[in-house]
């Protein structure tokens, strides 16, 4: 248990900035053992509040996969809250993947019979709702809401979209009948600690939650299984943009 | 309703044989004031056995629809039965977009209480399943089988795949306790109409169902909601590969 | 796909006004190749507002389908929201029938992720909520609306019940989080195109997206399955008032 | 609770051996306060095999529904599987309505984990299933079989049928990893007491299960809602051979 | 059917007044051959208002259940509306075993086609809602409200809870679009019968409905199945505190 | 993250021999800085097969979760795949509690699509099947097996058992459609690694899944919510064999 391990945590948008946010979040919480690599893809969204956004995202998170299994990583995270291109991640990867909603998802069924999310933009819910049905935990989100902020909002520096999440999430603990609150953006990396404290329930967010994820399969000698669904994508010769893929 | 319209039908693999068999398909049964243009990535995957496939037909399908809009046609069908970037196609569109998997799903309710489903390859069933959760179609899908075949067996002019196609559902007629057989494969379009004939059960083929569902919802002058959740993408700079989309 | 098709509009309940107004929107949308006959029971409920009302309205809806089958038709819609006697309608017909409802339902999956539902009386609320449950569209549907008129107020040329759909089609767009409307009743059916343009978001009908699902299927050459549960109803002696669906 | 209470217990078909077996097997259950009137429609369907029959008999339930409420009885009990007219039935009831199958499933989670259902013809499962849904019991069925044999097979006084009802059970009993059977129709009602006897598992007909829960809802003072969804029919001219229903 | 018979209803917890008052709502609507023992632990937890003091009660519910046995009841209530520990009472019972919870739930789906809950402290809500869950009523619950006193505040004589629990029905009956009441604390037993007169809805407590399904399930001749999941406990040696329920 | 933590894993039945079992393995996987201390009640069930075992080891488990508690241990592991009494310890408990069957679950759901579960015997699986319901997890599971071996056979030396369990394994991988197992009883902890390496698919123990999402947990500052449902048990007064308790 006490040999060198890397994860690689995938920004799947191309903000440097969010980057270094969620890096610092997943280092804060990593075992002694782990080492934190965060990279970005270079090519993409700067931000991701939709479906185009998350298709376009799902290429770089792919690439920054293969590019992390040639390193030798041990395992991956995907640090946008609607996981963008978590099985097709899944598919490519040697070592375990976890997407950070469903990290967090999975913690807060752990610490509350029901959860809220707060998230940024109002469109982004409808992710987050198919999220909740797929991953089968619709009945322990007790409601969703947004800040009607964009996400790169969290990274301008005047804390007005910081200050949105937190009024939200005081109003949500009152009115929901909820006992933990999820973040659902990965940009609220830093903020899921600090909410905790002061607010006196469980405030999760998703990257340091899917780092310990990681290093727990990683401790239990589970990874991706590659027996039927999520076994290696069949080889077949990728053309123009997706040479890099092959 | 006679005017002349444009419906693009999207092969998200880079087959052009296979986009040859449902551009065929897709024009046997357009209406007389349809015209089909069929369509498929210049750079891709060749055919789409997976989540990793997946994602990279999601870009191709999002240039096309991209393309398609710009050449003003009317509506999109993407024509892989895993519905690759359906959501994310919506956002970019203006006009209609139809995925065949829900085509073929939603026309089979409409003729029998149970449907089953023949696909290709075994792994590519667990996209099947989330698509009948997401869809709603979970209770009225009896069975799901997979002949154990690649996608583009389907393009060898053997006629070895279509015969495995046959005998699956003439199984599954027999045992599944369902009305009806779903084809789970663009590339089985040619042959919905002979076997239905010959097995005197409605056997449904997505890309057809496809067309005629865009067909009723620009005669019914509705086209993708662009209130909320399937509205325009943000515009935000996309970077190198994907600046095509911007 | 040029030869002439009949399909027939069925208003379940007697009233003259309502399958005029029904038969008018059918015919607005109908191919060129499709001539609608729109019909409604010689007896049975003026309007349907209730279990009991489809009850009733079944059995009228049985005898023309009897008869159109009789005529030749190709083709079947139930024209209430409730979709009164669909599965025995379907094993009485040989083509296809489609009820308003599930084609209203079906068409706002494909425009919208959530839709909401505007209909007449409070407790005609419960039909549509079993309808949702039974189709599979719980998860898609965003509210349930009732304007608090009776059906037959769409009927009584004051424009007051049409103001009242209008407005609840306003306030749901702005609160429920949807993207588009289901109009919850067959008297509704001349509102939608309007309320499409005024409100900018897609405002749909039953009985023209039914007609237009129905020449869907027959131009797909699927009409109801006869194998298994939907098979021609098990010849016996029908008796008294019932003789005439011998 | 000692006074006099009648109930009628509605055969929705025209057997009249079939509603004297029905009768019986509710009188031997009956509270000794309850009377029980076992009638059947003077017009309808001699036996009920599909949607299309259960539509029919809809219509007879109703009649009797009405006429026992004239003649005042305190309560009904629709005595088919498919609890046909059900909802229909509860608007026009003043007193309670139970109908077979929710009585023999709900019955059933009283004294199993999981129930099977053993009933005549294939085609009738789907009805089945779709109680199952709408009661919210699927979880509580652990398989669903058919003897193939038509409903009138059990009167032909041969026993043919009820053996293999019989042998039905127990395979079930040692195959579906259930605890229960619930017989799938009215005309089983006579065999469930002598097979709980002999296969030592709980075998439950509806007919005697819907008496004692009608008489369990008289001595509670508990009746329909009259308040919202299931309220009196709203007063309208029924014409022609609904008349009767006026 | 008019033979003796004894059903045992156990007051989970240890208040005499609450099990009084339980006793009394039990023997007025039983059976005139019933004989109504109501009984509470002699150790155990004063009030049940969490899953904590739900685990204590289940023991205390076991100790019952076997004593009852040897005393030769013929049947049993679990007078709490959790039904702590009703799976392990029916395994260790001989005759049926019948929440109130689950008895007040099935009460309430054949009178209305959804219901509301009130109940007493916010933190049972959660309860209410697994079980809804389990039983498979979820879609057949409007609203869940508490009162927000503790249990025992029902038996404080000065009738403020009465009046708030009156004072709910009330508003839930306007608001919820219900069309029944389920009393959700076992001390509520006392309220149903004049809330329903009073209200004019059905207000059912699941004491008095428990003891009709018992008696019901007693003159159907079944009793909880011994085939699978509910057999016997296995005999092994229990020690310590257990022996008693050797 | 290195300061010295104590996780108590509790075997809630009373067998030293698997207490000894479950230690070790949750020592093999614990971090440096974490001491497993491995308990089980003084008083109690040897095994857990059925609801009425589950029922009064709870009790067992919530004594060790006060001592655990007053010996300020940091976490605590239920180590019974039925995860007893896991919603009592979490109101008891001030650090978070995890069960391993929902340890067990989670994982599985980030490694594989579908798992199935093999447990011990048949009348257990109802408890698993409960449980995936209550978690969220059934559209998760391909399937659940029993090898039909009462739970102490896996401690009985003869490796009988283990090789059952193998044997199920292997068949299971070829013929459920699933991706990894997940093995439903805390005896079978030491057989998850040696049968990962063996099959090469995950095979997953829920003992040391647990350790590590507690560890996980600790890490992240995150703890069983004491706002609203799971706040600590409302102070009453506890009487006879539960003063222990208070």
């Amino acid at each position: 248990m006490s040999s060198k391990q890397i994860i690689q945590v995938i920004n799947p948008n191309t903000s440097l900035a969010m980057t270094e946010t969620i890096g610092a979040a997943a280092r804060a919480v990593a075992a002694e053992n782990t080492e934190i690599i965060a990279v970005c893809p270079a090519q993409g969204v700067p931000s991701i509040e939709g479906h185009f956004d998350e298709a376009i995202a799902a290429i770089g998170v792919l690439e920054q996969i293969k590019a992390g299994r040639e390193q030798g990583v041990s395992g991956h995270v995907i640090a946008c809250f609607g996981d963008p291109g978590l099985l097709a991640a899944r598919e490519l990867a040697q070592g375990p993947v976890v997407g950070i909603a469903e990290a967090a998802m999975h913690m807060a069924t752990l610490v509350a019979t029901r959860f809220s999310i707060v998230t940024t933009l109002p469109r982004t819910l409808i992710i987050a709702r198919h999220l909740l049905q797929q991953y089968g935990f619709e009945h322990h989100c007790a409601a969703l809401h947004a800040i009607d902020l964009p996400v790169l909002a969290l990274e301008d520096g005047s804390g007005k979209a910081q200050e949105k999440v937190r009024q939200r999430c005081i109003q949500s603990i009152r009115e929901d009948g909820c006992g933990a609150i999820v973040l659902g953006c990965g940009g609220m990396a830093d903020l899921a600690q600090e909410l905790t404290r002061e607010l006196g329930v469980p405030v999760i967010d998703g990257v340091t939650a899917a780092v310990k994820m990681v290093e727990s399969l990683l401790a239990l000698g589970l990874s991706t299984s590659k027996h039927g669904d999520l076994d290696y994508p069949i080889r077949k010769k990728l053309s123009g943009q997706f040479e890099r893929l092959n």
